[in-house]
């Protein structure tokens, strides 16, 4: 059993905890007006101020309502990841149309979600340093609803000490490894962690998340559905030792956009952890779907980057103010609504360059594209505000508020 | 000659420029404390809430004073370059070594810069649309040190409309093309813009800039200096036909970290626009340098990123908190220091995962790593702090306020 810091550090620093942690994203929300572009409400998305990052509301509104419908009479419930958007104000609608609660990649996200009115939030990595462990059961002493992946005894001992330190009873759930990456592994391991949690008093098991994260971009739906299927089964074998051994199972969350209508066929499985929907990429969009293998059409493509062209003194050349700080280098390319034959490298910090042989139209400097991000969460954490537009006009300004939070 | 709005827009626009575009960068002035983490003053390096963006002090403070040593009895300037650092802070340490002002690659950078007591920002990208031509113009109107780049006659046009507007004389300098990406071709078509500027009765013509994007990480010395002054042959010889004609050439910037050493021979240069040189990262380390061919050792690496294991359950394989939201997925991989063997892979959005062969210690969960960044750029328009250290201490938090200035 491994631990970096001592047991006395740990509780000098328990002493100190709690105050300061939770400042920083109060502060955030009363200085909301600060990032907020409030002159751009009612501006045409083609007037925006550029690099924008734009999402079209009435299609994410369609999807975050399409995959309720989707899952209707499944037993599978959506408890969406806020990774991807990093908004509780996107959260909060996802929460309206009956997400059981949203999941978060890092504490300080779960933080920024809690801390503006998100009651239910899973994070699904482990805290594994104390002052994050002090933070997070600070956290959970202020919101009932925070609940927290485990997958190792030394977390689960340090955890314990602090909510027995904190005089409460915390919500875990055991991670359990798919593609060796986080997690413990399934079978045996998992089960004695899953016992080990049980005898703690100030620890509550709440049940399980395993994350098939090397399946989603499978292209073609019968090839993802069969290895999701295929990766899950120790997966499986495992929930049915814990539901065996009378272990509370009530939640048994994974899966993500690319596998969320796969998993009703899994014993009790109770809900995907999907994110991309929301705003959809063109690597989601690329994989194929149950109802159109070729293209992934059910989600809208609701997110899109504004450029300007600023350069064109080449013959089948433009330069655009879009690099990979507007647009990450992930692949494939950001792809230009209208111009199939475009190819776009992001590849400069600061600038894009399109090359092609054809194009619909004659473009000039100050000419406006708009684009399709190559993978929606990254790209997101580069903006601090989304422009929501109904019908190209901005009609709301979205804070990125848990942008950067990668603590 | 084309334009995307009309004189008549561009003239509306005008009417209501100037107020609120510069109220961002006060209010973010305003409200430092909101990102900093003064609590973590004292602290050791090792125990930072990671990913944590550190910078040794001392180290960076010799890169800053050591290119103007190399430099000197060269007859060539510097004018750091601020899209690497986004920090007013580390630009004003540049300044007071002896810069002669910075460089902005976007409009918002210099605003950050010039409203946090940058008095000399040279901006070395275009601003081709009317309310960036407009918030340019009030930001020279405000700040006399603010030069601009142009490189199209639509371009100089606007600014002459909109410097008459506002009742000042704009100082610009003309961007030569070396890489087809940015800039007016050199030769003929060059000239010809000068010629125009130099008519405009609200502009003043200072010279030109061409930057060599395309030889910066050439590998070996003598190969990179090669290859620098053959892409410059255009642009020396468009420069030596402004000089005869009798323009002024106050002003004739380029070069950056990778050739700031090459430019002294190049007639009438006067500044290297070095950036990364006060961090250094991976891709510049490899390239060699003049004393040193085999490493780039005219700097030291005074930037890393500070990381946490989080799983150890794989033999030969550890995982990280940090993924691609912590270094991009800038290539080659981040460099665990002490751990050569260390392959780190930061594809993942939220973690990075280590393969190796071979180990110099056995690591636990909660153990910290320290790893030198692919790209520095890039990777600092992820974090809202660098935390700055003197002897592996936290002495002072710098905050990245023109991050995600990509605008």
């Amino acid at each position: 059993m491994s631990n970096s810091f001592s047991r006395r550090n740990f509780l000098q620093t328990s002493a100190l905890a709690g105050t300061g942690t939770l400042l920083t994203s109060t502060l955030q929300a009363n200085n909301l007006d600060m990032i907020l572009d409030k002159d751009s409400i009612g501006k045409s998305k083609w007037d925006l101020d550029t690099p924008a990052l734009v999402v079209d509301l009435d299609k994410m509104d369609r999807n975050i309502k399409a995959v309720h419908t989707r899952l209707q009479g499944s037993g599978v419930g959506v408890r969406p990841h806020v990774k991807t958007h990093k908004s509780p104000f996107i959260a909060k609608m996802q929460i309206a149309a009956g997400a059981v609660g949203v999941c978060a990649a890092k504490l300080g996200e779960a933080e920024v979600m809690l801390e503006n009115g998100i009651k239910n939030v899973l994070m699904t990595t482990v805290n594994v340093t104390a002052p994050k462990i002090i933070k997070a059961i600070a956290l959970r002493k202020k919101h009932k609803g925070f609940i927290q992946a485990v997958d190792n005894p030394q977390n689960i001992q340090d955890l314990q000490d602090a909510a027995k330190a904190a005089g409460i009873k915390a919500e875990v759930v055991l991670d359990i490894d798919v593609i060796r990456r986080s997690g413990v592994p399934p079978g045996e391991p998992a089960m004695l962690l899953a016992q080990m949690i049980d005898k703690m008093p100030n620890l509550r098991f709440c049940g399980i998340l395993a994350y098939d994260g090397g399946v989603q971009h499978v292209v073609g739906f019968k090839k993802r559905q069969a290895q999701a299927l295929k990766a899950y089964e120790p997966v499986i074998k495992t929930y049915e030792m814990m539901k065996a051994a009378g272990m509370n199972m009530e939640i048994f969350s994974g899966a993500g956009t690319g596998t969320y209508d796969i998993m009703s066929v899994v014993p009790g499985f109770t809900d995907v952890q999907v994110g991309s929907y929301v705003f959809m990429d063109r690597q989601y969009i690329e994989i194929g779907g149950a109802r159109n293998e070729k293209v992934f059409d059910d989600f809208e493509t609701s997110l899109t980057v504004m450029s300007t062209i600023v350069n064109n003194y080449h013959a089948g050349r433009l330069t655009t103010d879009s690099g990979s700080k507007a647009f990450t280098l992930n692949k494939p390319n950001p792809l230009v609504l209208g111009e199939p034959d475009f190819n776009y490298n992001a590849g400069s910090d600061e600038y894009g360059v399109i090359t092609f042989e054809k194009s619909n139209k004659t473009y000039k400097v100050g000419d406006k594209l708009e684009l399709v991000a190559p993978h929606c969460d990254p790209i997101v954490n580069l903006y601090d505000v989304i422009y929501g537009t109904r019908n190209d006009k901005v009609v709301q300004v979205i804070p990125v508020l848990a942008r950067g939070k990668s603590q």
